[in-house]
């Protein structure tokens, strides 16, 4: 294996991969010299080069992660295809649709697999999630509201959405049914040119909304989700060490519907249940997955259809921040 | 003073207003039997009645709280001050702009008082909220977020906007100075016609960016809002006893502007000071004020116009979250 | 019935013994003249007087409550049981033991009923933990350790522990059935002749022990009761609005016990499981309790016994106490 | 430098005395195969043994880290000083105050620096708390009070008090001024010989009390610590990843002293002020620590003196915890 980039989210590519009995890492590609140093410090086997043709390239080397900034993906990404590479690439998956349809295609063609690094659908919370609403315990989704805010690090090359949304669009999707239709999204940039705060409204033809409040710009570090439903609601604050996921007993209950002068809404209140959530590493999941999913030819949930779709929901709210909420369609 | 109406609110108001010493509540209104009980077996010596008019003419009375559903206010509130009342209207003030014109300036005619219950601005948390902003303490605002949300009581007359935001609407147009001049809003019905979910973005010509998100259907109670500036920033958690408000002394500091790609951004993260607030309840330091207002002539922080100014925000609401979330300007 | 003591207590007593449908509270005695005065404002039919013979004595009084400082108790609830009167008495029951069983033996020759005011049996959170606990859920009890402490008002007549140790010890005896052999208590007072925090072991014959952190001089309060079982264990979070008992599915499992070199105690971690409380106001449910018990002949869960157990353990807290944490036999 | 002992916290003490520009770790000593291979793996060039003589009487070595269980200190501490060896030991320091005299003695004779890894002392919480008291914030100390409890690994050698309790003795030493007198514990074993739950009083000759509690057996993690003083009061709880310590400005003041029947005793309650605290790992600057003490001749905060008085409790505290909280003078 072969891994293109070893800035903040590399280095965690390259240990767990590594740590595989079945995969050795042999070659570490970046531009920068301390990054090599990084490497070598630690796996001293590791070959090291500048140069991405150096890995895509190479006879030795059969999968390739590619852990660059998202402007590069597609032609890294297209250069490890036709090598006959099967690709992990990080998230965002691409700049733009059409280069993630290329890219899906490009791997169909070449029978090869394309996984897009969508780690938290390997958490233990979202495993969980997953199974919960699956389940149908919640009833009909009403409402996905996702929060997750702080004092974060500004992009050079993104804004607040490309760089925060693509997990919660990644989840959303993955955990629920319904299937997006449209935009609005309010933002603002306060420093340089890219947004660093964005609210995201997205609408479904179902009876579904959801909602993402990204910022870069609070003050305290907030990573909470509230998925409701016609019987249950789910809340998952990410930041709370042992109570990940809490589900409650509690909803409405419409008692009459002949008309609004005597509709009856009545509440229920009920216990709350607080489900253990694996705690295994959630890349260390991920990594062993994407080798099985090679091995054996199963369809990663997190293919590049999967990530094509988030980057739909990007693209689309990049349009709609920049005409002051304008109601884009998908 | 008389009251008309005698609901969930109307007992907050009898009570405070009877408890200032140069006040007499002497007759309260309410068409249900059981509300005029209610006052009876506490208050022996009000008169009760039925009818409104036995309020709005009676020569006992100099002043009047409306305390009814929103579509009354209007009606009630001119009867009131065309029989020389002073008024005190329960918020939202009215159901249009043109019906809050209309009042106020009925109100200048009459050289009487109009107040609006935006009880808030008379909290401890909020006063000390905009003696911090007033002072400069957070430099130039960036954003006002609030999260207003919880397992509430459906209305049968409005929508959780209408419910809910006034709260907020009437705090941000009190503690910042910058003017909204548009609105977005996403939001949904799964009960009934009216909306129990809405997400509200609002414009400014300023640098600034304000957003709402209240909930009728939340298994968990929020009641949080977040003012970031540029100096520092503010938390306010109502739900919190004992702290309330949080500023923190954090940040970002742009060392160089020359071009975005030697962009330095670095971050400032200082000392978190929770001031002590005042814990008197809002209401009392509220209806003692309008009574000061009507003797000194002061023209009240929450007169009509401010309460306008909330009611033209809301309506812009309506016509945006009926229209998926288009640009309403104000 | 009538009511001796208007202070910090009795206006809740009133209320909730008022609100019966079958209880009329006819008198109420206190010495304090503002007290009248609070009694007449909200309940002008209610007689006042400042002397208690003329509510022991009153042919009009079957009831009588005894809500006045614990040093009053004996001698108020002596004469009220000497006229015949059913008695409610404050906590703490009495001053000593002695005083204690001499009320329970006048009461039982009389027959009538006694019973002491510990509230918190009544609230939904001690229901709900009292039903836990005598279903087996958490198995052999091992501990019970609580915290109450808070910026408290300091009381004249009493130390920190005959202030706030009875909510504790009363739950404590009601919930787990082992009994209480011997207490050690290490104390500090810093500000006049009474300790303002103790710290409060017991001791039992079984494998439990208990501790009881009581402190007026906290700047934080905290309401917190940890029940730790062989099973399952509990935690009790009083402050917490929302969820207030936990059960958590943890504990310990030793699958080893040759030898201590070869001990494997190994670590269970489910699920978490947070019941809903009943909300009803605690004094409410007793007041209705007590009532109901004299009609049908029921003893009371907290009858004159279970208010001299916890007197028992509070003589022994101020003799241990005293001599710097000294094992005093109960 | 050489390593002796490579368990659970050995690779910490490996990791950051080689990170130092001018330490180099030569050698790590550990019975155990795992650990020799643990140490390869990431540090290829460290020498491995399993007898620690081949450590002790390295002509290579200077230094010597002691990272073994607390009966072994004693032996190979001494083993390192008569070979010339300043020495750095695990807490707790020695199993006995006998044994640590003896070390401290040793150590002074040969001219040697000895350290205890009081690691807490080096953190930013610990530095910044330290600071407030010295700086004299809190005024007079009125009680110091501690709960460190947890689902705690059962140690094999030592009971509860051994294993958690060094932390908060260490600390409460080198902030508060006060000298222990003597201690009374309450405990209990419920798996196994060692006391797996300890309730510690600790007494002082002044007005100071301090309370310690220690449990391997409770649901949820508390890392709590109150210090309330006469003027101001003090939260430390470690848990909170952003908000460690918090200054209260709360506390009573007492108007009238003439009788305590006219006492009055009012509440101050005032801002809260959460200083930022350094978060450099505690361990990075102790062994930074550690070598500028051996190069410049200071005597470090956590000597061998510091050591022992650590030491001095725990063995009281086993006493006292056999004999039913026995008071045990120190």
């Amino acid at each position: 294996m072969g891994v293109i980039g070893y800035g903040y989210w590399g280095p965690n590519i390259v240990r767990n991969f590594n740590s595989l009995d079945d995969v050795k890492v042999v070659t570490v590609c970046d531009k920068n010299e301390k990054a090599a140093e990084a490497v070598t410090k630690i796996y001293p086997d590791i070959q090291i080069c500048s140069d991405s043709n150096a890995v895509t390239e190479s006879a030795d080397i059969d999968i390739i992660a590619v852990v660059t900034p998202v402007s590069t993906h597609f032609e890294l990404a297209t250069e490890a295809l036709k090598n006959g590479k099967h690709v992990f690439v990080e998230k965002p998956f691409t700049a733009t649709v059409a280069e993630a349809e290329e890219l899906i295609n490009l791997a169909e063609q070449k029978n090869l697999k394309l996984m897009v690094d969508h780690t938290f659908l390997f958490t233990g919370a979202v495993m969980k999630i997953k199974e919960i609403v699956d389940k149908g315990d919640l009833g009909e989704i009403y409402y996905y509201d996702s929060t997750r805010v702080n004092l974060g690090l500004f992009q050079h090359d993104v804004n607040v959405i490309w760089d925060l949304a693509p997990h919660d669009f990644s989840i959303m999707n993955y955990v629920v049914k319904d299937t997006p239709v449209a935009v609005s999204v309010c933002g603002k940039s306060h420093v340089y040119e890219h947004e660093n705060i964005a609210y995201i409204s997205v609408y479904f033809n179902t009876n579904m909304i959801a909602h993402f409040n990204v910022n870069w710009l609070s003050p305290v570090k907030i990573r909470n989700t509230l998925i409701g439903g016609e019987k249950k609601m789910l809340v998952w604050d990410d930041i709370n060490p042992d109570e990940k996921v809490k589900i409650y007993d509690k909803g409405i209950e419409v008692k009459n519907r002949e008309s609004i002068y005597n509709l009856l809404v009545s509440y229920r209140s009920g216990d709350v249940w607080v489900p253990k959530v694996e705690q295994t590493e959630a890349l260390k999941l991920e990594s062993r997955y994407f080798i099985d999913c090679i091995n054996d030819g199963t369809v990663p949930i997190n293919d590049g259809h999967a990530g094509m779709e988030v980057v739909r929901l990007l693209e689309a709210c990049n349009k709609s921040v920049k005409n002051s909420g304008e109601l884009v369609k998908l």
